[in-house]
């Protein structure tokens, strides 16, 4: 379906990924109207307003939201969300309204300058004549989208971000329980190191949202409790000091997936 | 004292971290001269032309390598190496030699084109006469160094290193058993996520190295074990999928060390 010019609410509009995502449809000509805790109009108006509505608050009240501003879209619009976790607020959209509902999940954080090169995943929900529209715009302007499941997302994210963020909190109480000082710890940082160190600073920046994509993910537990607690094979050579044997543990880990070769294909 | 030109051998120039030296003294004015298993010439040859000799073969046989070199070198000479561990190494070039001895560890791979920005760990060990020649031709290159002792520098790097490529192995682990492969994981990656399986896949292309990284610092194995078999206070709020327990253990961590502090002053 062709489409031409219309607004574009977002709630939650003034902070990270929102604001970011109503400066790109601004950008890309849409007139975007954004709500807040203390700005913006109330959401049946916004519902009237707005044929696309965006949820992006803090992930703890996602659903609480998506509950309110659900009953006010009409069949013919679009409800989208730009939630880390999937099934969670795929599962509430779909319940709260008659519209047609697309998951969405940047992963990128508003850092970044464009879409280009970003990876996005998109999961379609219910109906198809907004899909093409949102695929186009996003991907005109760079973005890497993979069209997936709320489940196959989530699980996932389960290794992405709640195992690999839980494991840079491992490495920071390891930092605290060490008494590195900021100056010896910048010294003698490596490269791999201070991107490593970017990312547990980000993580313990905010706490919140970190805590949620940790403890909430509801494939993470799983991978955090497999992982961390029956590490066996890997333990038993670093008590031994056996470096030949650990060495042999990592080959092998190597071999076990293709996507722990050197050089994968692109 | 003020040094002319002189030469510089290098055991185990041809590959990795010793070519690169070879390609940065030699750039420097410095005429150098490599040796390795089937080229150049033997020991006592080296010592006889080079005042300055840089071990640096794969970490299994840098104390053989020493024992060997060590005796062949005069008082007046300076004998170093590049491992990235220092306690042994060190430990290992006094007990050889009579000459003067000073462990270095670049923090940084050969893949760098230049010293600008990059830490080098400096381990003086006997003598001070060749120390302040090394100091100024390293930083004269932009390169920020920080002197130490071999003991607290395998100690930091028992969390820079051992810990860190542990974790990132666990990583690995969890990516091959989840069965995520290539393209999936490379759609749904995020920035930090492609920084640590750029490391990963690092890790994994040279097993032996990192597996003697993790496995033979001194202090790593105490850094592993403690820090992975002693987590209780995080994988209480995952197991039990609580994210304000879990956010307050993250508050609680970054109020633990300033080295976790979002923004440390520089």
């Amino acid at each position: 379906m062709k489409r031409g010019i219309f607004s574009i609410g977002i709630i939650g509009g003034a902070g990270g990924m929102g604001r970011w995502f109503a400066d790109f449809f601004r950008r890309a000509g849409y007139p975007v109207v954004t709500t807040g805790r203390t700005h913006g109009p109330d959401f049946a108006s916004l519902a009237a307003a707005c044929p696309v509505v965006v949820v992006s608050v803090p992930m703890a009240v996602t659903e609480e939201v998506i509950g309110k501003i659900g009953p006010c879209l009409p069949r013919e619009s679009l409800l989208m969300d730009l939630t880390s976790l999937k099934e969670g607020p795929v599962q509430a959209m779909l319940a709260a309204s008659v519209s047609e509902v697309i998951g969405l999940h940047p992963l990128f954080g508003p850092g970044v300058s464009s879409l280009s090169g970003q990876n996005i995943a998109v999961c379609p929900a219910r109906g198809d004549s907004w899909l093409p529209w949102l695929k186009e715009i996003l991907e005109k302007n760079g973005a890497r989208l993979v069209e997936t499941t709320p489940a196959r997302h989530d699980e996932v994210m389960a290794v992405v971000q709640a195992l690999n963020h839980f494991l840079a909190a491992v490495l920071g109480r390891a930092i605290a329980a060490a008494g590195i000082a900021p100056e010896e710890l910048r010294d003698f940082s490596t490269p791999v190191f201070r991107n490593r160190l970017d990312h547990l600073q980000r993580l313990l920046s905010h706490p919140d949202l970190y805590a949620h994509l940790i403890a909430h993910n509801p494939y993470g537990k799983s991978a955090i409790i497999s992982n961390i607690c029956h590490l066996e094979d890997l333990l038993a050579p670093v008590r031994e000091g056996d470096a030949a044997a650990l060495e042999d543990r990592l080959r092998a880990l190597r071999e076990a997936s293709p996507s722990l070769q050197p050089h994968p294909r692109e």
